[in-house]
């Protein structure tokens, strides 16, 4: 099939991306928003609204909205029905059943993209390129299924199909969980003396990144998916209280470390497929403009392939130190490489 | 002064890497360790032990063995006194004034770095160029102050004047907290279908890359450092419960995450201060080697400075999404730059 009309309910940064991403391919879409102006701003990125009716309508609101936005659309005359875009799925399925008739013509669906709320303005077409899209294709109808799978191959998305229960506890246990508990430990640092801050190092900077999440998106993520986030919690919070318990004890301590070694190990590589281990070379650059760029010729001469990199700087000093993570052969060609043209390099590690 | 001969007892990573920086110094070392292998190679990478006795001996065995250490070596005859380098100041001192009449004779000190367990052979002598390193001054003789000065100098650190309990309680809450929780975290994730985790994005990884540290070094670390973290952790699960009581209240969940951005925020930049607002720029490359080097040669052409950056993979994709931090000046620079010159870059935000 090939769609013509989309209709889409929310013109924040998720709407209007999709939106972006369908009207580069030739399908008219039509934005709405409880919002004039951000309707509007959408509707001008994307060009002119078809006059014919939409044949399915994606709602890309908030989680709590999407029962009364099917209400409020009903009017419409739909082909195919309707598709969401929410980080939980089980609770708006629970609203929706409870007004559509015909669960058949709602599909459920998660693009996992887009942290930030940014709105219409900070749309990008791109948005979804290469990102996991996850949709519960149970009881759906054939015609509608088919332009969900069309609106996520224009938008570049790798589809995965998973039931909405199990959706909500892979994302509450991967996703959901860290949040709570980096916004947590973060929480902790309030009113601590500054210059105990400046002692903290990467492990620290790291394990609250996400910490700066917005709270404003947050708060229904979470209160939507508490269901599946509960026992995770609870299990979390029994595994410290244990340890505390025990604080003085090293032989309970390392039972924890331990267990957290297993756990990260299962955490894929990039590509997918089971954890590399990779090798570090750790580099002291000066930390001065044009120092990365020619660390990175170097990477490229020696015809290396970096698969990640972290940078650290110690308190008021203008060195840095470069881990950069490679294959443990690249490693070693690296370093012999690097060593070569006088660059601080150190032994992989 | 100037210091001509140095013992340390502990041949590994720490004990070795001070040694290194000392010989290159000029400065005599006898190396120590009770594998004699370690020993051994430790003192054949920073040359012959001098003839003369030592003035300090400077303990870089695990925190449980400083008391048996300085009990093992009072035989020798040393003008000034010990100094350990571990990473729990409260618990070796209580320990050490158990056994030393004289207690203005050791000096606790603690420096910030070497995360990994390596040994001699992982041995650097810039191990602690530019790091932190933490002392106790607290009624310690002024000779044995100023050759703990001398080598804390020699290595290239930052000294850092504070009571050994305020150390505990600083390194609790901006290092072994975090361990803890990042420990705990990927704890939950054993068990957990694959293909759940084939969704982890940066905030998993953030959240749990400590833990994959060493259990055999921080089983110790926590253990002897129990009293000071005890109150943090109780402080944490209490937050934890009382989000669990109230998981569905969106008003609940907001109030934790405002108060993680709240304390996320403390945390400060590079070269200390106070944290900067960086502005995003994500630019989509080819993950294949180069990419990045080229990318670093537009920043270098751009004149601008990258403050930080991060690199995602979508699972089974060879494109990357590399995040560059910058100034709010220098990511408009940078983004019209590489607009300029055809590169997948997106707005900065």
């Amino acid at each position: 099939m090939t769609l013509s009309h989309i209709r889409i309910v929310g013109s924040g940064l998720i709407g209007s991306s999709i939106a972006l991403a369908l009207s580069a391919k030739g399908v008219g879409v039509t934005m709405v928003d409880i919002d004039p102006a951000a309707q509007s701003l959408a509707q001008d990125l994307v060009g002119p609204a078809p006059q014919s009716p939409a044949e399915l309508i994606i709602i890309a609101s908030p989680v709590s909205t999407i029962a009364p936005v099917i209400e409020a659309q009903t009017s419409q005359s739909l082909n195919l029905g309707f598709m969401d875009i929410s980080s939980v799925k089980v609770n708006p399925l629970l609203d929706v059943s409870a007004l559509m008739k015909d669960m058949s013509r709602f599909l459920p669906t998660h693009p996992m993209a887009g942290r930030e709320v940014g709105g219409a303005e900070s749309a990008r077409g791109d948005l979804f390129q290469e990102r996991a899209w996850i949709i519960d294709s149970t009881g759906v109808a054939p015609e509608l299924l088919a332009a969900g799978r069309e609106v996520i191959e224009i938008c570049g998305s790798h589809l995965i199909d998973m039931p909405a229960a199990e959706h909500d506890q892979a994302v509450a246990l991967v996703s959901h969980l860290p949040q709570i508990v980096s916004s947590a430990v973060a929480a902790q640092l309030e009113g601590a003396p500054p210059e105990w801050l400046d002692l903290a190092g990467g492990g620290l900077r790291d394990t609250t990144r996400i910490a700066s999440s917005s709270a404003k998106l947050w708060r229904e993520i979470i209160a939507s998916n508490a269901q599946a986030l509960n026992p995770l919690l609870a299990s979390l919070i029994a595994d410290l209280q244990g340890l505390l318990d025990e604080l003085n004890n090293p032989d309970s301590v390392e039972k924890l470390i331990e267990a957290g070694n297993r756990g990260r190990a299962m955490i894929p590589g990039k590509h997918g497929g089971i954890a590399r281990n990779y090798t570090y070379v750790p580099v002291v650059i000066e930390d001065k403009p044009g120092q990365l760029a020619a660390l990175f010729d170097e990477c490229a001469d020696a015809q290396v392939n970096i698969e990640d990199l972290s940078i650290e700087h110690s308190p008021e000093q203008f060195t840095g130190l470069i881990t950069l993570a490679l294959s443990s052969n690249d490693a070693q060609k690296l370093y012999s490489h690097l060593r070569s043209r006088g660059w601080r390099a150190h032994s992989p590690r």
